[in-house]
């Protein structure tokens, strides 16, 4: 659809770029470009400089695997987080959703995916050795396996448990429940099933 | 819902560029964040670079207002466009679309949005002026409207060819009808209408 000659060469290859961020394609990549061009100085440049300065200075934590300007991460170095416990995420977004839900004064640790017989990925793909390393340490009491509710993600919270199991620690697992706000009506019955098996006490 | 505190200023920075983009909110910008870390090489630096080479050299072409490194811009400076026609579009996305369709060889007016009333924007907001100028030019024959064909665009249209009564040159306006490969059941009745009242000998 879209034919090079139809634009500048430099726009064109900026196009290129923008259309493989996740959820552009070159539709809407042109449109950004558009608006770009127009914001050239509150936007444009500014956005450069900014992914210039990220691509220098910002690499993951060589302790959790968070992204951060300083390693170890502000996170990992910070007196004030309790270094007993560890929550282990499959992914920096998950490590961010939970830090702006700000109910988790803990370390993190970022395994970097899921286990997947179909793609392939083993635990040797996973920073999951490194956990392991970092729960025999002595001070740390509860490691939280925090991977997504999916296939994919509770089979490798099951693995991450069993290679735990040698060592004094705790593991735990998010509730499964109603969502805070949710309906009962729009659940899913396993959701359902769940949130009943493990209901509280008033 | 997005808290400073969580990440890195830098990075908080960049996501709260990218989700300026249109199409993208935080949640997207936050994605294609993580995306760009983990291809420094191959998309974040030369993203970065694209954006500061296009800021620095590409700009509106002062004769049709197509965005190009060159002023005038490579149509503009071409010496195989037919200099007689010139097609007015709204923005420079609609010159791009016409020129993807590789069927219109002559110059181009880019007039930089449509009259609106509700929004305040009148004759002079657009660039207008200089395409009376430019068809005023004796080579100049015919001027195809092309404007959207929503209310704010034909009204633009209806107004241009106004204006443009005084001079000598032929205005045209972009057929309407079934668009190729559409089903009749799908196609409203405005453009129906359209299709049968403009129909054609086989």
């Amino acid at each position: 659809m879209y034919r090079k000659s139809s634009v500048g060469s430099e726009l064109d290859q900026l196009i290129q770029y923008l259309s493989k961020l996740p959820g552009f394609g070159p539709r809407s990549a042109r449109r950004a470009v558009l608006q770009l061009v127009k914001k050239k100085d509150i936007l444009m440049r500014p956005l450069a400089n900014s992914l210039a300065e990220v691509a220098e200075h910002v690499s993951p934590c060589s302790l959790c695997g968070n992204l951060d300007t300083n390693d170890p991460c502000h996170i990992c170095s910070s007196e004030k987080r309790d270094r007993k416990i560890i929550c282990v995420v499959q992914d920096v977004s998950d490590l961010w959703a939970l830090e702006r839900s700000g109910s988790f004064q803990g370390l993190y640790h970022v395994i970097g995916g899921t286990l997947s017989a179909l793609d392939g990925i083993g635990p040797d793909d996973l920073n999951i050795a490194s956990l392991l390393q970092r729960a025999s340490d002595d001070n740390v009491t509860e490691v939280i396996i925090a991977t997504n509710a999916t296939v994919d993600g509770q089979t490798t919270a099951h693995y991450i448990t069993e290679r735990l199991q040698k060592s004094n620690v705790k593991t735990t697992r998010l509730a499964h429940g109603v969502p805070v706000g949710g309906e009962l009506d729009y659940l899913d019955d396993g959701t359902l099933t769940a949130a009943l098996h493990s209901r509280r006490p008033f």
